[in-house]
C-alpha cells in the first residue's frame, strides 16, 4: 500500500490549523452564467420577475436580470467548503450576511474568508470556528459578506487550545446597511401583473403570517446538482455508500437547498419581495433527505425604511421550512424546542417595492 | 393559528371567477437562454439539427438555432397555469395552436390569455373554461397562439352559472396559416447527413406509418426540473407528500412532458420534421408516472403545400405515446377506447424541406 | 400491422455494412454553449480553474475558460454513436485520441468517422470494427481525433467476411504530439491558491499514486441528462421497460459517465492536472448502474517534457476508477484480472504548469 503522494490531497483544515486574524483566499474562481441560471431555476422554481426577466429587470433600474440572490451566496459559500469545512461536525450558523451588489451572468465569483473567532470545546475534540467570508466579482468589488461559524474536528486532542475569541455578532443587519445591491428602483415602472403579485411593501405589517401552500418534493439527483453546480464538495451530500454506514444512513442534503427551496415557495404571498438583501442568521434545525417535501411558512418580524430611499422598503422575514408538513398551522418553536418537522429557521431582511 | 395574511397567497381561479371576453395579462416574463436550450437538450435529448446548430441554422435561413418550438410551448403555457388552471380538475384539450414566430435565445416570453368560452357542467361543482393564450416576445411580436379548455372546480356549488358559450375550434389549422415562424429555406443548403435523415417532404405520404423504436424511462428529478424550468407551479407534479394521500398515489408527470418526450423520440423516422408549425390537438389520454418508459410512433395524416411556398411542405403528424409498450403494434384507438397503454394522441403539423 | 415506412427510421449499421476506407459524415452539429458548460458542472462537479472562470483561463493565455476536454470528447462521441455503435455488442477500447483545439462556448462541432480496420469473429455473429473518429468546429478545424473499436453484431452470419485488417495502434501518443490544444501558459500568471493545489509539474513522479478520496453516488436522472446532453441515442442507457428483461436488468450507464466522474475526483490530488491533453487508452473493465458509488484514484506512470515548451510538462496518469470500493488500497488488476470493483482503467495524459 505505497503512498508516497498521499500528501497532495486535500485533508481539510482541522480545529487547530485555524489562527485568529488568518485570512485564507480560497480556490475555485467562477465565472457565472445563464448556464447557471438555468440549472438553478429547473431545480428550484423561483419565480420573481426581477431574476426572471431581462426587460422587467431593465425597466425597473437594473442592467438586466441579476442572478437570484441565494445562487450567488451558494457559489460563495462552495468555495469556502474545501478550506473551512471539510473536517466540520456541524454548521452552527450565520450572521451578518449582506448582499453588496448585483451579479449578472459573466461575472466571476472568487471568496476569501477571515478567522474571527475560535473557541475549543470542552471535549477537547471539536471547536467552534467563527469566519467572515466574502465574494467578490472580477473588478474586485465585495458582492455578499457574512459571518458562518462551524464546528470543526481537531486531529489531536492533546493540540493546545487557542485564546478563546467569540465575536460579537449582530442579532440582525441594521437597515440602514441594506441595499448595496439593489438599484433606485422605479416603482411606477414596476409592474405587480408581471410581477404575480399585488402587495407591495405598505401592505405587509410585523405579526403578518403567510402559509405558502405548495410542498415539493426532493430527489438526490436534484441535491447533488445543485450542490456540484456550487463546486460545494463536502462528501456527505454526495457518497451514499458511506452515508448508509454513518449516522443518518443516507446521503444528507445541503442545508442550501432548504433555503433555496424555501425561498422560492415564498414567492407565493411575497412574491415582490424580490431582492434578499440581508440575512441575519439561520439554523438548520434538522436534516433533510431526499423523498422528503419540503413546506414554508413565513412571518414578517418587522418592516423598516432604508434611510435616504423611498423605492423600496425592508421586511425582516421569518422564513420556516418543515419536512413532510404542510404549514398551515405554522409549526414553529415552543420554548427551545423546535417542532418536529422544522427543517429550516431562517431570519432575513427583504426588499420590496413601495 | 392566527393569519392576518392568508389573503396574500394565490388560490387560483374558480370555474365562476372567469367572465366571457375577459383578457388575463400573466405574470412572470421569462428570458429564455442558451441554459434554458441546455436543461432542455439534457432532459429530452432532441437531435434535429435546425434547434442543434447555429451553422445548420443560418445555413439555411434562420439567424441563429431557434429554441424547440416545444420549450416555447411549455414556457408560455408555464405561465397561464397560476390563473387558469391551479384548480383544474382535468386538462381537457388543445385546438388552434399555431407558432408565429422563431424563438431565439435572449428573447423574453410573456403570455395572456382571453376567456373564449364557458359552460358550467350539469353536476354544478365544475365548469369548462376555454381560453385562447398568447405568448409575445420583448418587441411585443406573438410568437405562439393557441386554444386550450380546462374542468375547473366552482368555489360555490350555488354560485349562478354562466350563459353557456362554447366556441368553435377548428378540427386542424388550415396549411394557408401554417409556418410564419419558418423563415424560407434554402433547401439546396439544408444537408440531409447532417441533418440525419435522407427523407424530405415527397418521401411521405398519408397512411404512413413510423414506430419511432426507442424508449425512454422518466424519472421524477427529470420531470420536476424540465416543469420547472418552465416556471409552472401546478402542485401535482412536485408534492409527493400530498400525491401520496390522493387520487394517483404518487406524482403526476405534466402532460407536455410526455409531448417532449415522443417529439425527440420521433426523430427516428421524421427527422427532417425540423419545425412543429402548429398543434391541432391534443389528449392526454392516461396519466404518466416516473419509473414508466415512453415509446411513440406517428401516422402522416396528410401531406400539404403551404400556399405560396415551394421550400417547405407540411406534414400533418398524429404521433401517439405509450407506457411501457413498444410501439411495433402501432397501439392506438379501436373505437372510442383506447389501448391502455395509450398516453398521448398528438395531431400536429410539422415541416419538412422538399 | 402495416408499415410503409419502416425505412424511414435508422436501423444503424451492421458489421457486414462497413467498408475498409468508408468515411462517415455524422449527423446532429452542436452548437455547444454556456448552458452546456452548466449543465455538465452540475453532473460532475469539476473544479479545475482553468474551465471554471474565464479570469483564470485569460491570465495564463486562453481566450477565455475553455470547455472541459471530456464534455468535447463526449459531445463529438455521441454523433458517432448512431452510424458506428447502434449495433454494438461491446465497446472495445479506445486508442491515439487527441485532443488538439480549444473549444469555446458559441463553437458548433461535427464529427466524422473513417473505418480503418475490420475483423470478423470466429463466430461469424459479430465482428470488430475500427474507426478513426474526428470532431470539427465551425472554422474546419479539427478539435479531436480518436481511434475506437467496437464488437458489432452482424445482420446476416452468411454475409461473407471482409478481409481482416487490424491497424496497428500506439500503446501511448508520443509527448511530441502533445498539447496542441493547450496555448503557451503564463506559469507566473498561473495562481495555485486559486487553482486549488499548491503541486506542479516537478512534484510528481512515475510510480507515486494518488487517492482521490471522495466517492459519488450516481442516480439514473444523472447520467440520463449527461448522455442526452450529447446527443448520444445508445437505447440501453434509457430504456427500463427493456433493459429489465436484459442481460443486466437495469439501464447500463455510458462508459463515459464514469470517465468524467473520475476526471473531477482526481481533482483532489491532481488540482493542476488542467488539461486533458490525450487518451491512450480506455477500458470499460465492469458495467456502472445508478446506485452505485464511484470512487477513483490514479497512478503517475510517466513524466514527460513537450519538446520546444518549458511552460507545462505532461503526466502519464492511470486512473482507475471503482464502484462501491473507495481506493485507500489502490484496486487495481493482479494479472489478467481487475479488482471485481474495478470499472474503468483509464491511460491518458494530462498536462500540469511547471
Amino acid at each position: 500500500m505505497s503512498n508516497t503522494a498521499a500528501s497532495k490531497t486535500n485533508p481539510g483544515n482541522f480545529f487547530e490549523d485555524f489562527r485568529l486574524g488568518q485570512t485564507i483566499r480560497h480556490a475555485t474562481p467562477r465565472t457565472v452564467t445563464a448556464g447557471d441560471v438555468a440549472v438553478y431555476q429547473a431545480i428550484f422554481g423561483p419565480r420573481f420577475a426581477v431574476q426572471s426577466s431581462d426587460v422587467f429587470a431593465k425597466k425597473i433600474g437594473y442592467r438586466q436580470a441579476p442572478l437570484d440572490d441565494l445562487l450567488v451566496f451558494h457559489v460563495v459559500f462552495g468555495k469556502t467548503v474545501p478550506d473551512i469545512s471539510l473536517n466540520a461536525v456541524a454548521n452552527l450558523g450565520y450572521a451578518d450576511c449582506r448582499f453588496l451588489k448585483p451579479v449578472y451572468p459573466g461575472a466571476t465569483l472568487s471568496a476569501t474568508s477571515e478567522v474571527i473567532g475560535l473557541r475549543e470545546n470542552a471535549n477537547r475534540k471539536t471547536g467552534i470556528v467563527y469566519v467572515r467570508s466574502r465574494g467578490f466579482d472580477e473588478t474586485g468589488d465585495c458582492v455578499l459578506d457574512y459571518v458562518r461559524w462551524v464546528m470543526v474536528a481537531k486531529r489531536d486532542e492533546a493540540a493546545p487550545a487557542p485564546p478563546e475569541t467569540v465575536p460579537q455578532l449582530p442579532k440582525a443587519v441594521e437597515p440602514a446597511r441594506l441595499g448595496s445591491a439593489c438599484p433606485r428602483i422605479d416603482t411606477a415602472a414596476y409592474d405587480n401583473v408581471l410581477a404575480g403579485s399585488a402587495h407591495r411593501f405598505g401592505d405587509y405589517k410585523p405579526g403578518d403570517k403567510i402559509d405558502h401552500v405548495a410542498g415539493v418534493t426532493v430527489e438526490d439527483a436534484e441535491h447533488m446538482m445543485a450542490t456540484r453546480l456550487y463546486q460545494n464538495t463536502a462528501r456527505i451530500h454526495f457518497d451514499h455508500f458511506t452515508a448508509s454506514q454513518g449516522r443518518f444512513g443516507k446521503r444528507l442534503i445541503y442545508g442550501g437547498h432548504a433555503m433555496s427551496l424555501a425561498r422560492a415557495l415564498s414567492f407565493n404571498g411575497l412574491g415582490n419581495a424580490f431582492h434578499v438583501a440581508a440575512i441575519n442568521g439561520g439554523r438548520h434545525v434538522a436534516p433533510l433527505f431526499a423523498g422528503l417535501t419540503v413546506f414554508a411558512w413565513s412571518q414578517v418580524l418587522a418592516c423598516a425604511d432604508l434611510p435616504g430611499r423611498s423605492d423600496v422598503g425592508a421586511l425582516r422575514l421569518r422564513t420556516i421550512a418543515t419536512k413532510d408538513k404542510p404549514c398551515t398551522g405554522f409549526p414553529s418553536k415552543t420554548g427551545e424546542d423546535y417542532d418536529a418537522a422544522v427543517i429550516l429557521d431562517l431570519d432575513y431582511w427583504a426588499l420590496m417595492p413601495r
